[in-house]
């Protein structure tokens, strides 16, 4: 069996190891988000592919849910010595290695998607790992406040000010003329079931979506989505901020409309959620909470299940 | 009193720091060696420049002589795990941060010497530091062994081979395309007195006196020189190496011969050497072991001694 899985960050890349539980020989194909990357003392940052990297590769952080376990930060302490920014970032000695691995290999003119493979080549993670372009599109986000109307890359916004100045619009910058990375249009073609992970919908999944080409291919497949709100409240980090600002409802019914039945067949809710309807999606209701890897390969199974 | 010194690594350093301790209130400016420059995993490493400023600047690795003080090296070791080459180069993580804020300079267009700098802001060394030029003359050492004959970079000789294959020839690459960098003929113009420290005559100061007008420069100062070459062998590293490579005998009186009257005006040799003599050189011995900063100082105090 062929799964195809888009995924953002911590929240996908959980999801993800559970659906590997479920599916253990199935084989997966993840499109990861690279909305957030950014360039960070030149060096070039893809949290999103490197936390799914590091939690199928067992190198993630457990209890953080991103960055290297057994973490050191001398580097970082070193570049603020010398007054650089940004130090709201936290970068860790070990992680740093993997970006100046990548951005050598970006500087010998390799695309993202063939180094995202050779660096999953140490970690093994189980899935092909493919990033959703190899061009740059990053997402910006328009805040206004004391300093004016302006915009900052989403990094920015989502790990310095955490989200807490409202955004006034997100915007992936660059997106028009991004073409989805090889191998990614492919893969959802040869994919018997979609299942997309309870990511941030607006910023990981939604980011994913606005490539040229992808929410087409995805609306002729199998999609089951599980979603990311519960009882009116993001399983975890902050969706609700980005839904605002898109002007969406932070609720299960909100985000099933915001994906639309056109891209999706099923949609997977928690119990308190059980009212959520659209025409022509399945609405299955079970408990979302992923405490655990086998509570989170029971979600990912239902969601095969109603793939099916 | 201004004083114009040249400095290769570790024997240029420790000899710097019994200068400034035997003239603390001179004005010195200390001309860095960039022959041994090197980008690895896509960093630009100075080490010569890095061992003067940390030296200096309190951040050494004392017992070493070169690296960051406390050092560790989580990145090296993820590097290779990742199996990037090279891993003969002992990469700090402390040491990286320097190399992160040069090499992000250099990518946004800043020259050599501004970075250097920039860098000992930070550092606070207590004597100028200017990197030789700021264009690449890169050392090159061609070799001969069961690979045949090939010329490879001056640290993979010296670090990864510790200089155990005879080198042919010892070559600057760049060197006549090569121009000082700004403020080296003017600090030399200004000096009055330059001191060439114990640093190996042919890779270290005798890169330095390659790059075109800064031997011509200095040979219309007052020049002392302090011998690397103690009894028939270098104080420190493997300077006989490098002699042999050009054809020059390890002893004080060769190396005297090989830097030359029209360059210096005084020599300053160990007593087991009180015999050798140039015409038109002073020469003067005394002990020169750099046991400790005061008995370097001693060494530098006789040096200024010898140049007035």
């Amino acid at each position: 069996m062929r799964i195809l899985s888009l995924a953002g960050g911590i929240g996908g890349a959980r999801f993800l190891r559970g659906l590997q539980a479920a599916a253990p020989d199935a084989e997966i194909t993840v499109i990861g988000n690279t909305g957030d990357d950014i360039t960070l003392f030149g060096l070039r940052v893809c949290p999103d592919l490197d936390t799914v990297m590091y939690t199928l590769g067992g190198g993630i952080d457990e209890e953080q849910g991103w960055g290297r376990a057994g973490e050191t930060h001398a580097v970082k302490s070193e570049l603020a010595a010398y007054g650089m920014e940004p130090q709201w970032f936290g970068l860790g000695d070990r992680d740093i290695a993997t970006h100046i691995v990548r951005t050598q290999m970006l500087n010998a003119g390799y695309p993202l998607s063939a180094i995202t493979e050779a660096l999953c080549d140490r970690w093994n993670p189980g899935v092909r790992l493919i990033p959703m372009t190899d061009d740059r599109a990053e997402t910006h986000v328009v805040v206004e406040d004391e300093q004016g109307r302006r915009a900052i890359h989403f990094q920015e916004w989502w790990v310095r000010l955490r989200a807490s100045v409202p955004a006034r619009q997100i915007v992936l910058t660059g997106a028009e003329d991004a073409k989805p990375a090889p191998g990614v249009l492919e893969a959802i073609e040869q994919a018997d079931a979609v299942i997309l992970p309870p990511s941030n919908p607006v910023v990981s999944i939604g980011t994913i979506l606005q490539i040229p080409g992808i929410r087409e291919a995805l609306e002729a497949k199998t999609v089951v989505g599980v979603s990311p709100i519960i009882g009116g409240a993001p399983v975890r980090g902050m969706a609700d901020a980005c839904l605002t600002a898109i002007g969406v409802e932070t609720s299960a019914q909100a985000v099933l409309e915001l994906y639309g039945s056109r891209l999706l067949d099923g949609w997977l809710v928690a119990e308190q959620d059980a009212g959520v309807a659209l025409d022509g999606v399945r609405v299955v209701s079970r408990p979302l909470l992923m405490t655990d890897v086998e509570a989170t390969a029971g979600i990912a199974r239902a969601a095969l299940e109603l793939a099916r």
